[in-house]
């Protein structure tokens, strides 16, 4: 049960982005930029960004949207066990992303945990993997961005939804129209 | 060094503010509204949580900058050794807070290291303190925030500035003009 009174139909962040609206509309115009603004990177491989660092920071209800997110842009199975988010989660060494995503993802992880983890040695991997400088400050700001998140929906200890078919409409949300305030008519995001 | 190229004059956060401005807008808005915005928690309260938060990330740059705005804001010894935010970086506990902000930033310490770790029984101690809903929110937001700056301003490797005396001209600058863009003419916060 989330700490304070919110609205019981809304899982995880959505409640919390209803709960005060004002701070909500800064957070949501970061997240639009930074996972759908123009980028040399993929929608695909911001999402397992955020996908990566929700998962060290054992947030359930971020990881599984994220995830969700990832498998829908890359056309694999709604939260399959196979499949390329799947990977990234169990180990970035061996999972099916390019030499560069890797060191991005390597970068992302340490950052989720403590920025003064991620060495001289991790950007230089990255960069010798082809990363520009906007990707590894992209890459640090969307991880600083979602340990945001983490905390948000874990210290108000937000409800998970009651099925995970949940989990694919928001990923249809998130594909089609990314972080921009819901439009009217959206009910059947509510559990 | 920082680990990418960003003007050297713009140590911490504000070097990152100026590499990207259009993601800096959305940081900075939220700050404002959580920190300078309408709020039954004072300026000197809600630096307080960006401290304490700061502190137990380790990042030097923003545990100082909000230790400075806090010495400001009650107009005691700037980064002085027996200030109210230094006894609250030594021990909760025992610093000349109230309880309800003893119970907040109880809260906001266990939120920068996991939201998991906030349990029923912290945030009904805050409550039976005085904390109302929006002040656990808050709290938890602001908290998740710095989280985002701790990870950004050490994830990128930025610098201290060369003199701490800069400390007091930037908390000059957040008392006086909180979290918005610098207006011309404030050359001076150049170290």
């Amino acid at each position: 049960m989330p700490h304070i009174e919110l609205e019981s139909h809304l899982p995880g962040i959505t409640g919390l982005l209803e709960y005060r609206k004002d701070t909500a509309a800064p957070i949501r115009d970061l997240t639009q930029l930074l996972l759908r603004g123009p980028s040399t990177l993929t929608e695909a491989e911001r999402e397992l960004i955020a996908t990566i660092v929700s998962h060290g920071n054992q947030c359930r209800f971020c990881t599984t949207a994220h995830t969700a997110a990832v498998d829908a842009l890359l056309g694999e199975e709604l939260l399959g066990e196979n499949t390329t988010a799947s990977m990234v989660k169990k180990d970035i060494a061996t999972a099916p992303v390019s030499d560069k995503m890797k060191a991005l993802l390597n970068i992302a992880a340490l950052t989720g945990k403590n920025g003064k983890l991620v060495t001289t040695g991790d950007v230089e991997k990255a960069k010798a993997a082809g990363a520009t400088d906007i990707e590894i400050h992209d890459t640090v700001l969307i991880a600083a961005l979602f340990s945001l998140y983490n905390r948000y929906v874990d210290g108000m200890a937000t409800a998970m939804p009651e099925d995970v078919s949940y989990f694919g409409v928001l990923a249809d949300r998130l594909v089609n129209h990314g972080y921009t305030r819901l439009p009217q008519g959206y009910d059947h995001l509510k559990k």
